[in-house]
């Protein structure tokens, strides 16, 4: 299989092939995580790629190549890179957000991390990969061209066609048209706004409906964005200063991406900022508050002031708290659960569903267009996106002349060249769930277990008999999250079943299997709902 | 206090007093129910309000009133009305669907259901209620005039002005008109899209939309919309009718509703229906499946079929469904989760972000008012919304010269007159969860207690101890939930804290909590985080 990928949705994790046998070499894209879900994944905090598979190769996998800095394509390096120990590349803003996780994890100082300049090149073994500066939510967004003597991969990472970016580099399509010319083999492209017409518009669109946003406002106003959209952070302090306001940090991640940015050279006129003490001093008719939790995050800065636990900020009747960001599908609860407790504090809310504060990062299906009418690839590979995302990009690449569109399914790997494109190997692929400091597979009993307890509680018996079988203590019986009616009945199942049975040593596991269905049974009789049920029988 | 009321958000459950001390009288508005939620209420089917306080005075309570048929209106009526055992009143397709839960509780001999006509009157002690028909998302909707000799209130319930509303009555404008000119104290009133500006549209709209529609669709076409919306049924039944195709319900509930609806003298001219096994007989352009599941319940019949487990309906390339309902909060995930399975088979989803397939069932700001406009209340009392939509509902009153607008939390009780209006108490409320058959409070500990399993896992240990305090036996110690590698160190630290104690009968506490925190202890070590554990000591 000379050249091939294979991606995750969601937490974005790439992987390049090319040679064949023992001679093959790999090259890793990306290495992101999602975030954990009560419903889903009850307990868990991050949930990553199992790259099991990959790990075998390690000593054939030449890098990771992160394309920029959001969550779902650095935040796994520091759980999957220990897997792989590559050398990784990134350019200036996001190697610097890395090397932050790797402090956080001790590994520092084992984890080569290099530093491509923005247009930059790099050669590992046969790929020869590019640096090709692009727009997108956060400073320094990168497509790569990954070129084999096999033919060249455009890969987009994550974009969007913004005339004025406001920061960092503007996209440089005159590199992307050259590429188009030359030839490309495979476009592997950003699917997530695939279903929207039209164009995402401008951060400079954004930042002059901000700024007249903001001029009219009184009281104390709070706005909450991503911290990773540096050019939003900006728009939004730029506005508080024409409005006479202060700025103050609140939040972890505001902090540390401002000084990301500012380490990396930008936000060179970012406005001076004031502590939370002093602001907290000052008229609320001066202050602007930015702060973390658009998503309504429960241990995040806007949560904590919406419920009136806040150290230092608190807002009330005649204030405003912007909401400068889209909600993130899954968080409506969340975010709408936190609008009420802002509402009940008198606070009044702005969102994108009544004013223009927010655009998204990821191209619509006219920036797509342009950018196939650009690149010109043979074959269009949609990723990042839900399935039906995926299918629209494939079916829109199609009707723009591309001669093939492939979408994969996690863990398929598809041979580009040479000759027809072709799914020729199907990789393990699964994901892996960060549970406490554990990672876990996901398919493991432990999740499973977890929900099903969720779900209808446990009943666990500890039987205690004596050699020759007679029973020598009422058995130990833990009932928990069951309602309260449902104990006795199981207790007189748990007893009722004792005695029928003349039980032996030998018989152990045919009493336990018989007691353990006797207490579901009358716990499901009184119920109607089967606990997890466990019975272990102790010998005295 | 004369007369008031307290709400339950979400799940609508009113009540009206007249009277002051022994003499005082009650009246329930509508009985509903919220669906459970895994991440919130894991396990609990249905989501209730708990009347406790009310039950208490239910020799007081003089009948319950329905609106209208929608679950969060009558789903509690199972399960509530065994608690108050008083007359309950409805319009006849409403009083249909209540029977039918009747039937399936056991209760129709013992619940009293009174029908009452469209525009009907009831009195009941002091209140004397009249029914005035509005337009809603169902057939019919009513708005309740509640009489009282210090005053008239109005209730809207859920309420949209639809000029057309295809079936049905049409709103009574004249009366509510009337009702403002005799002069109102207060109107308690629908605020779900209380932040919308405009106009919900009118079924007739859709009509002719979902018409054009469907006429330019090849293959099988399945619909889902709400099952309730009995006019919708009927325009997508008449607009698959005009492109040649054959109505097919799938879903119980489908039938249910229709069902009720021709019982209660709609839907005359429906089309007739071909069964399911005639549909899988027909070529696919001359069938259109009316199906249930737009919100992505899992055992509903469209998420049945498109995880092509659906006895006779099956969809793949070339076919088309169209989600002709609105997404409901928090349910974003599983209907996701729906499109991609659809998408994955092939079939081309349409849905209201691409198509105009939907209109909403309550007021937006304009419709909203209007009503005030003819209702011209002393005092608004927002119900039916989140907080954030009273709030603004309440500042959308005020700003149409409503003197008095208040937002109640549930459980407090508004005294309308005499005087002005004042919270003069609050009474218990809390919600009431539907856990297997069992009702269980929401504060309980068993939803706590299962939620912590779900993030946490369980750690259970019982202790075989002789009267001496000497180990008997290995102590059986329960891991659910919960990575390998804490079981070791779990039992090590359990065998230690034995060994370090010289347990006697009357120590036992102490022990077990020794116990519990050195095995919570270890798996914290290990794992870093605490599972919920539990110990007992069992002396043989």
């Amino acid at each position: 299989m000379p050249l091939g990928g294979a991606g995750e949705i969601g937490m974005n994790f790439n992987v390049y092939g090319f040679g064949s046998g023992l001679e093959k070499k790999w090259l890793v894209v990306d290495c992101g995580v999602v975030f954990g879900r009560e419903g889903q994944t009850p307990g868990v905090d991050l949930v990553m790629p199992d790259i099991s598979y990959l790990t075998e190769l390690r000593e054939d996998v030449l890098g990771i190549v992160l394309t920029h800095a959001h969550e779902d394509h650095i935040g796994a390096i520091p759980y999957l890179w220990p897997m792989l120990r590559c050398p990784v590349y990134a350019t200036a803003f996001t190697a610097e957000l890395v090397r932050n996780k790797l402090l956080d994890a001790g590994l520092e100082k084992q984890c080569p991390m290099h530093v491509v300049p923005l247009g930059g090149h790099i050669a590992l073994g046969p790929f020869s990969v590019d640096f090709i500066s692009i727009t997108h939510s956060i400073p320094e967004p990168n497509a790569l061209s990954i070129s084999t003597p096999l033919g060249k991969v455009v890969h987009t990472g994550d974009w969007k066609l913004d005339p004025e970016p406001l920061v960092g580099a503007s996209t440089d399509d005159a590199r992307l048209r050259r590429l188009g010319d030359e030839g490309v083999l495979a476009l592997v492209c950003d699917s997530t706004n695939a279903l929207a017409q039209g164009h995402s518009g401008s951060e400079a669109k954004v930042r002059h409906s901000i700024g007249e946003l903001i001029q009219g406002l009184e009281g104390r106003v709070a706005v909450t964005a991503f911290a990773s959209n540096v050019a939003r952070l900006d728009t939004i302090a730029k506005a508080a200063r024409a409005a006479e306001r202060e700025v103050c940090l609140v939040g972890r991640s505001m902090h540390r991406i401002i000084a990301a940015a500012r380490a990396s050279g930008y936000l060179k006129d970012f406005p001076a900022l004031i502590s939370e003490a002093d602001a907290a001093e000052m008229p609320g008719r001066h202050v602007l508050y930015l702060v973390t939790g658009s998503q309504g995050e429960p241990r995040a800065a806007l949560a904590r002031i919406a419920q009136g636990q806040h150290p230092t900020v608190s807002l009330g009747s005649g204030d405003t708290v912007i909401f400068s960001s889209r909600i993130i599908p899954g968080n409506e609860l969340a975010i709408f659960a936190l609008h009420n407790q802002l509402a009940s504090l008198g606070v009044e809310i702005l969102t994108e569903q009544d004013h223009f504060v927010h655009v998204s990062g990821h191209p619509y299906r006219d920036e797509l267009s342009e950018m196939y009418s650009w690149i010109r690839p043979k074959i269009s590979v949609p990723v990042h996106g839900e399935l039906r995302h995926l299918a629209e990009h494939a079916r829109l690449a199609r009707s723009l002349q591309v001669p093939e569109a492939v979408v994969l399914a996690n863990g398929q790997m598809l041979r580009l060249a040479p000759g027809k494109p072709e799914i020729v190997d199907e990789v393990p692929s699964g994901r892996m769930c960060l549970d406490g400091r554990v990672l876990v597979p996901e398919g493991d009993g432990i999740g499973r277990q977890r929900r099903a307890m969720a779900f209808a509680g446990l009943i666990a018996v500890t039987l205690i008999l004596d050699v020759k079988g007679r029973v020598r203590a009422e058995p130990a019986i833990f009932l928990e999250g069951i309602p309260d009616e449902v104990g006795g009945p199981v207790r007189a199942a748990v007893l009722e079943t004792l005695k029928r049975h003349n039980p032996k040593k030998a018989d152990e596991q045919a009493l336990g299997e018989a007691v353990r269905r006797s207490a579901r049974r009358a716990a499901q009789s009184v119920w109607d709902k089967k606990p997890v049920t466990r019975v272990e029988v102790v010998w005295v």
